[in-house]
C-alpha cells in the first residue's frame, strides 16, 4: 500500500470518526498519542495513528461500525495499567481509549449492586460504594489507575479471591460493543439467572477480542467492619494446605527465600527468632468485631496444638496488622532490585505446589545460579507467583520462560493466573490451552469480529484466524 | 419420509450405534423407553426413538459424530428432574442418556477440588467429599436423582448461593462433546486462569444446546462445622433488605400469606404468637461453634434493636433448627394441593422486590380471586417463588404466566432464576433477553451445532436457527 493511499485512508477515517465523535473526542495530537502508546508491560511503546475518546457507550458501538467500514483495526484502552502488553498498539493501529465513559450511573442501595461505565477506576468505585456501608471486594495494587471495563476484560483478581472469587463472579451484568457496531446490552441485576446462554462471559476475560465492555452491573457485599490478620510460621507446605481449610478472606503465602528478600529489602525486623520454611499471612473479614477475633484465634490455637503452625503473630492493632502486610508488599522493592526480571503469575493446582515449587526452583537455580528466584502467591487460588532475575539479555529471559511455562503445562496448570495473554504470553498459550480449545477460540473471534478489528493479535494468533476466516 | 425410509434409517442408525457404544448401550426396549420419556415438568411425555448409554465420555462424543452423520437429532437426560421440559423427548428423537457416566475419578483431597463424570448424583457427591472433611456446597431438592452433568448445563442454583454462588462458580473445569463428535477437554483445577476466553462458560447454563457435558472438576469448600439458624418475624421487606447486610449463608424469606399456608398444611405450631407480614429463615456456616453462635445472636440482638427485626426464634439444636426449616419445607405438601399450579422461579432486583410482589399479588388476585398466590424464596440471591393455583383449564396457566412474566420484564428481572428455560418458556424469553442476545444466541448454536443434533428446539427459537443456518 503507497504513502499516498494511506494518507488518503487516515484522512477519511479520521473525517468519518470526527462527524461522529464530534472534533474533540479524535486526535492526532503527538502528546496524546504518546500517552496512549504503551501498558505497564515492557513492550515496546508504538504511536496510534489516533486516538479515539468515545463519551457514551453508543459512541462506542459507532466509532467501532466506522472503523470496520474501513477495515481499520483498534486497540482498546482502560486504565493502561497490563501487564501483558494487551493494549499497547501495533504499528498502524488506531487506540480505542475508554477514559472518558467515566460515569456511575446507578447504586442500587437496597439490592447491593453497582451501574458503572468501563472507565470509572477501580478507586473511585470501591469509595463511592463504601461511603454507604456496601463493599466491592475485588482489590489490587493498580487501583488508583485500573478501569472496571478493563478489571472485566481481563478477569482481575487480587488479594480477596478466595473469600469473594474473581472479577467474573462479581458481574452481574454487561454491555458489550461489538465488531459490527452493535451495542449488546445486557444489564442484567440479579444473581440468579439461567435465561439460556449466558452471553456475559464470552466477553469476561477474552481481553477486548470479542467486544469492547462498555458497562457493568457489579454484585456488592456486605462491607465487613471486622478484619483480623496473622502471620505463621510452618515447616512445610504442605500444612499450608491443613490451614486453608479454615474460612479465611486472604492467604498469602511466602517461602523463606522471598521473606529472607523482604526483610532485606525494607530492612525490617524479622517477624521470629527462627527462619522457616513457609509463611502465611491470613486475613479475615467479617461482621462481628469480637466474635471474628476470638473465631481467628480459636483456629489458630488448634492450628499451634495441632502442629500444623510451628509460631504465629496475631496483629492487635491496625498498626500491627500494617507492619504484617510490609513484608508480602516489599515485592515493588524487590521488583525494582531485580530488574530486568522474569515475572510468572501461573496457576498451580494445589496438589503439585510443592513439588512444582521445588523442581522450578532447583531447575532455575541449576541454570541461572547467579540469579535469586524467589517464591510467593495468593496461594489460596492456586495463584503463584515467580520473580527471577536479573538477566542479562532477552535471550536469558526467554530461556526462564520456556523453563517456567513447560513446567507448568506438566502438572496441568495455568500460565497466567493473573494478568492474562496479551501479546506477551501468546506463544506460551499452548502450554494451557490444547489445539482443539485454540481452535474454537479462532472460531469464536471470526464470528464475532470478523474483519478483525478489535485487539488483532492478542491472545489468539490472528493469522490463523484470517485463515480460517478466508476459508468460509 | 416415508415409513420404509424411516425404518431404514433407524436400523442403520441403530446398527452405527451398536458397533461403536456396543450392544448393551443401544436398546429400543419399550419399558426403557417409557422410563426415558419425560422429565419432572408438566410437558407430554414422549418415548424416544432409541436410547443411549454410553459408558465414557469418548463414547458420547463417538455417538454425536454418528447421530450428526444421519442429521439424527438427539436429547441429553441427566437424572430427569429438570421443570422446564428440557429433557423430555420430541418426536424421533433418540435420547442420549448419561445414567453409565458415574464415575468420580479424582479427588483431589490437598486442593479441594474433584473430577466427576456427568452422571455422578449430586448426593452422591456430596456423600463422597463429606465422609473427607471437605464440602460441596451446591445443595437441592432433587439431590438423590439429578446429576452433576445436569447441574452444570442448568447452572443449578439451590438455596446456598448467597454465600458459594451457583453452580457455575462451583465449576473449576468441563469436559464437553460437541456435536460433531471432538471431545473438547479443558479439566482446569486452579480457581484464577487468565488464558484467554473462559470456553467452558459458553456450555454451563447452556442446557445441553452447544455440547453435551461429559465431565467436570468442581472446587470444594472446607466443611462448615458450625450451623446456626434463626427464623426472624418482620414488618416490611424492606427490613429485609437491610437484614442480608450481614453475612449470612441462607435467607428464606416467606410472604405472611405463604407462611399462614405452610402452618395449615403440615398442622404446625405457629412460630410467633401474632401473624407478622414477612418472614425469615437466616442461616450461618461457619468454622466455630462457640463463636459463630455467639456472632449469629449478635447480628439479631442489633436487628431487634434497631427494630428491623420484630420477633425471633433462635434454634437451640439440630431438632429446632430442622422445626424451622419445616415452614420452608412446607412446599412439597403445598404443591400437591394446588395441582395444577402455576409456580414461577423469577429474579427480581431486590430494589423492585417489594413492588413487585405488590402488583403481582394485585393482578393476580384481581384476575383470579378464588385462587391461592404464594410468595416465598431464596431472596439472598433475588430468586422469588410465586405458587398460584388451582386452575381449572390450561388457557387459565397461560393467562398467570403471561402476567407474571411480562410483570418481570418491567421491572429488568429474569423469567427464570433456576429452572432454565427448556421448552416451558422458550415463548416467554424475550420478557428477559433482546433481540439482539437471541440472535447471538442462536449464531453460536449454528456455529457449534450447524445441523441442530443437540436438544434442538429448546431454549432458542429452532426453527429461526435453522433459517439463519440456510441463509448461510
Amino acid at each position: 500500500v503507497s504513502e499516498a493511499i494511506m494518507q488518503s485512508h487516515f484522512a477519511e477515517l479520521k473525517e468519518a470518526l470526527t462527524r461522529e465523535l464530534g472534533i474533540a473526542s479524535v486526535t492526532v495530537d503527538v502528546g496524546v498519542a504518546e500517552s496512549h502508546s504503551g501498558d505497564w508491560s515492557e513492550v515496546a511503546h508504538e504511536k496510534p495513528s489516533l486516538v479515539l475518546f468515545p463519551r457514551t457507550p453508543a459512541q462506542v458501538a459507532a466509532a467501532l461500525q466506522i472503523l470496520a467500514s474501513f477495515g481499520q483495526p483498534a486497540v482498546v484502552q482502560g486504565g493502561l495499567t497490563g501487564l501483558a502488553g494487551g493494549a499497547t498498539p501495533r504499528s498502524g493501529e488506531v487506540a480505542l481509549s475508554l477514559v472518558k465513559l467515566n460515569q456511575i450511573e446507578e447504586f442500587d442501595r437496597i439490592g447491593g449492586s453497582i451501574t458503572a461505565q468501563a472507565g470509572v477506576t477501580l478507586e473511585q468505585l470501591q469509595t463511592h460504594v463504601e461511603s454507604e456501608g456496601w463493599f466491592f471486594p475485588l482489590d489490587l495494587g493498580a487501583r488508583g489507575s485500573c478501569q472496571i471495563g478493563g478489571n472485566a476484560a481481563t478477569n482481575a483478581g487480587g488479594n480477596r479471591v478466595i473469600r469473594y472469587g474473581t472479577m467474573r463472579d462479581l458481574i452481574l451484568g454487561i454491555e458489550v460493543a461489538l465488531a459490527d457496531g452493535r451495542l449488546l446490552t445486557m444489564l442484567n441485576r440479579v444473581t440468579k439467572n439461567t435465561t439460556g446462554i449466558d452471553l456475559k462471559h464470552l466477553f469476561i476475560g477474552a481481553e477486548g477480542t470479542l467486544g469492547v465492555i462498555t458497562r457493568v452491573v457489579l454484585k456488592l457485599a456486605p462491607k465487613p467492619v471486622a478484619s483480623n490478620t496473622a502471620l505463621c510460621a510452618l515447616e512445610s507446605f504442605e500444612a499450608a494446605t491443613r490451614l486453608i481449610k479454615e474460612m479465611l478472606s486472604a492467604f498469602e503465602v511466602m517461602w523463606s527465600d522471598f521473606m529472607t528478600a523482604a526483610i532485606k529489602s525494607g530492612d525490617f525486623k524479622a517477624p521470629f527468632a527462627d527462619i522457616h520454611p513457609v509463611y502465611v499471612l491470613v486475613e479475615t473479614l467479617g461482621s462481628s468485631p469480637e466474635s471474628d477475633s476470638q473465631a481467628l484465634e480459636q483456629v489458630l490455637e488448634r492450628a499451634l496444638e495441632d502442629e500444623i503452625v510451628s509460631d504465629v503473630v496475631v496483629a492487635q492493632s491496625l498498626d500491627d496488622a500494617h507492619r504484617l502486610w510490609e513484608y508480602r508488599e516489599a515485592i515493588g522493592e524487590l521488583l525494582s532490585r531485580l530488574k530486568p526480571y522474569a515475572a510468572f503469575d501461573v496457576g498451580i493446582p494445589m496438589g503439585s505446589m510443592d513439588r512444582f515449587v521445588a523442581s522450578a526452583r532447583e531447575s532455575l537455580t541449576g541454570i541461572f545460579p547467579n540469579q535469586q528466584h524467589l517464591f510467593f502467591g495468593h496461594i489460596g487460588d492456586g495463584n503463584l507467583h515467580v520473580l527471577s532475575g536479573p538477566y542479562a539479555s532477552s535471550a536469558e529471559l526467554h530461556r526462564v520462560e520456556e523453563v517456567v511455562y513447560a513446567a507448568v503445562g506438566e502438572v496441568a496448570g495455568c500460565i497466567s493466573a493473573e494478568h492474562g495473554i496479551g501479546v506477551v504470553k501468546k506463544e506460551f498459550l499452548h502450554h494451557s490451552r490444547s489445539e482443539d480449545e485454540l481452535d474454537l477460540m479462532r472460531s469464536l473471534k471470526t464470528l464475532l469480529d470478523p474483519k478483525l478489528i478489535l485487539n488483532r493479535g492478542r491472545v489468539i494468533d490472528t493469522d490463523a484466524a484470517s485463515r480460517a476466516s478466508s476459508e468460509k
